[in-house]
């Protein structure tokens, strides 16, 4: 009886412990959009370029996730609803490392902007990025704390990423018809605005995914309409 | 005896029909991202939307590869490296069922560009399309062969796939600079490159955990630096 407390309390630190470096790396990538983004506004190219070095830790990281999941998976053998959360931890990592890639790229499209004359005063981009940085925060503790209606907050706010989406291209077609020496710049911004809404739809996944580990079969059907 | 080989041949027999479905999966992947560049090329509206209505297929066939994989995992309980087998088995399924996704969105973009009349010849898209579709393909080869260098020629793809992307960028950069009433159509094509090149990505992921599966340690020490 002892020893199976012992087994039981080590498995649920193991747990604990996996959930703890995916809010660690998920923390990392909040960090790099929001410095990717800020390096834009403020014109700083050497944030930018911090934020392509960190993409090597959060790579590290994601072999450690994985490796820890892998490793539970062997070790303790789990089943049902425990063997679904480590299979979806690993996705969730795997997302997570995307959402990093993605803030490199975001860092890229910034340090080529940051070689001509800004373009106009950014309202939309910054407030597109809030939102994706709360999405994804929001994603990660509806996984860690397995709260469904987090997970629907985070599917609800697509919506609004959307919206801010079209409202950015509209005002960059706007700049490109009116001044075509405007063009490679509003590209790259409207590249951003896309990076963001990917980032984004990386946070929808984790939702969707916590919304089908959470209620199983029901959602999961809804999930194929 | 006679048990272990009967437990042993089951469980190849469930390996194999899992790597036949992830197959499967791939095979209409590769159909919706060449039927969504075929319907932009012919202006075939009726072929862009069946792409949209394979999406329901894909997701479908998501979750049934994640069920068969877990259903493996809660009834053989594998160690070493048919564990990491099965969990990456999931990875790439999650990567196809992006694929999927991005098929979509280039059938999206293709019904736009078909209400206005074509901007040019597209020449170097299908070059890229069918470089992609190639990757795809041997990405999933690579996978359930277990294909290293075959792994390996995909990744190497990628860089032809930067090039034809940064070509396709600047003939359309200068088609807009030339006619700003081309701005809208350009971009539209500019993203529908973008999207050939997210799923060039997808499948150089799928090579590198390829690599990484077979090769183990050393090439996940490469892939952090």
């Amino acid at each position: 009886m002892r020893t199976n407390e012992h087994i039981v309390k080590r498995y649920d630190e193991e747990l604990a412990e996996l959930k703890k470096e995916i809010l660690a790396m998920g923390g990392i990538v909040e960090k790099m959009i929001a410095d990717a983004m800020r390096a834009l506004i403020d014109g700083n190219g050497d944030l930018a370029r911090s934020v392509i070095q960190y993409d090597r830790e959060v790579n590290r990281k994601e072999l450690s996730v994985d490796s820890m999941a892998v490793n539970i998976l062997a070790k303790r053998q789990p089943v049902a609803r425990d063997l679904r959360l480590l299979t979806m931890a690993m996705k969730v990592n795997t997302d997570l490392e995307r959402i990093g890639d993605t803030a490199v790229n975001i860092s890229e499209r910034s340090l080529e902007l940051l070689e001509e004359p800004p373009l106009k005063p950014y309202v939309d981009l910054p407030r597109m990025s809030a939102l994706t940085q709360t999405m994804v925060k929001q994603a990660l503790d509806s996984f860690v704390e397995g709260n469904v209606k987090l997970a629907q907050t985070v599917i609800a706010s697509d919506d609004e990423i959307d919206a801010l989406y079209q409202q950015i291209f509209r005002e960059l077609l706007t700049h490109m018809m009116g001044d075509a020496k405007t063009i490679t710049r509003a590209i790259r911004l409207l590249f951003i605005a896309k990076y963001l809404e990917r980032i984004a739809d990386h946070a929808t996944n984790i939702a969707e995914m916590v919304t089908y580990l959470i209620e199983g079969e029901d959602v999961r059907h809804l999930d194929s309409r």
